[in-house]
C-alpha cells in the first residue's frame, strides 16, 4: 500500500496525541484531533463539550441500553444521541480519509477505515508512573486519585470501542505498528511511525 | 533501562523468529530459539519433539485438567509431565537471561523475564495470505487446510500463554513493541527492533 492515512489509538496520558500531531507536522498533513472535534459540532450542531466526553468513551455497555429504554430507542425510530454521533463521526472520518492524506488520533478510526488499503493504524501505552506525570505536566490535569482516573479512562475508551467495534481495544493485531512509549520514549516513536508509514506496502519477505 | 535481553513472541508464519535471529547475528549475540530446545532436551531428559509440540502449545484448558485427572497430580504430589516442562523452561530462561544478553524466541519468555528491567519485549504478527505463503516457503510445510493449520497453532499458543502467564496473549500492552511484518516487511522489523532497543532506557517526553 502507499500510507495516505495515519491512525493514532493511545491509553490516555501515553503521549499518542503528541506523536500524532509530531508525524503529521512531519509529513505536512493535517493532524485531527481537536479540529475534529471542532469540525463534528459544526457539523452535528452539538457542544464540544460534549462530543469530546461522549466521542470515545462511554461509562459502560448498559449505559447504551439506557439510552434506548429512554424511549429514544427502537420504539420511536430515532437513534440516541451517542449513536447518532458514532455515525456522524463515522462519516466525517470517512469523507477526510478520501479527500486528503492526514493523521487521526482515536475515534475507532482504525476501525472506520479498516477496508482502506492506504491506511496505517499505530496504537501507544505507557507505564502508569509516565501517564501519571505526563498527565499532570503535559495536559495539566490534577485528579485526586491520577492512577484512578487514567485507569478509568481507559476503561470507557475499551467500552466505546468494543461497543462500536466488537473489537478488543489494545490487541495488537488490530495495528500496524504498536509501541511503549514511556520504554522507547515520543521521540523513536515519531521515527517509528514514519518510518513503518514509508515502508508499509513495499514489505518485502 | 539498558537492553540485554529481547523476547520474541510471534504468530505462527509471521516471521517472528527469522526476525529474532537477525536481530541477534546484527547484536551478535545468542539467539534461543532451537538452541533452546536442545538445551531443555539435555536437562530435562524429554524428546525435542516432545519439547517441541508441549513447550508453547496447549490442546485446551481442559488438556490440563486431564492431566491433573490422570492421577499424576495433587493426589500424587507429582507434577503433571507438562507443568515440570514448564518449569524447566522457566528456570533455564532465567539462567540464559541471568547469564548472557540474548535474544530469546517464544516460551512465555516475555513473562517469565517480566522483573528485568533490561528486557525488551517484542510481539509479531502477520495477515493470513503472508502467513500461508511463509508457511510454504519458508518452513516448507504444507498441510491440507493452511489456513485451519494456522488458526489452530495461534489457539494452541494462546491457551498455553494463558494458562501459566493468567495474560492474554496478543495484547500490545505486554509488549514494548508489536509490527505487522506482512505490512511493515521483515527487513524493517529487524531496524525497529534494533532501534527499539537501543532507546530503551533513554526513554524522553
Amino acid at each position: 500500500m502507499n500510507t495516505r492515512i495515519i491512525t493514532v489509538s493511545r491509553e490516555v496520558g501515553s503521549g499518542g496525541r503528541t506523536i500524532g500531531q509530531r508525524v503529521a507536522e512531519r509529513l505536512g498533513i493535517p493532524c485531527y484531533d481537536r479540529e475534529l472535534v471542532a469540525k463534528i459540532a459544526r457539523e452535528s450542531g452539538l457542544a464540544e463539550s460534549f462530543i469530546k466526553e461522549n466521542g470515545e468513551y462511554a461509562e459502560s455497555a448498559h449505559a447504551f441500553l439506557f439510552n434506548w429504554s429512554l424511549g429514544t430507542g427502537l420504539e420511536s425510530g430515532v437513534l440516541p444521541i451517542s449513536d447518532q454521533l458514532y455515525l456522524i463521526q463515522h462519516n466525517i472520518i470517512q469523507e477526510l480519509a478520501e479527500k486528503e492524506s492526514c493523521v487521526i488520533v482515536g475515534r475507532c478510526a482504525d476501525w472506520i477505515l479498516r477496508e482502506r488499503a492506504d491506511c496505517l493504524n499505530t496504537f501507544f501505552h505507557a507505564e502508569m508512573r509516565f501517564r501519571m506525570d505526563r498527565l499532570l505536566r503535559a495536559y495539566g490535569e490534577k485528579p485526586e486519585n491520577p492512577e484512578k482516573f487514567l485507569h478509568d479512562r481507559d476503561a470507557k475508551r475499551k467500552t466505546y470501542y468494543r461497543h462500536y467495534t466488537g473489537r478488543q481495544w489494545g490487541v495488537a493485531q488490530n495495528y500496524h505498528l504498536t509501541a511503549d512509549t514511556s520504554v522507547l520514549g515520543i521521540d523513536l516513536c515519531v521515527e517509528l511511525v514514519l518510518e513503518a508509514a514509508r515502508a508499509a506496502g513495499s514489505a518485502g519477505q
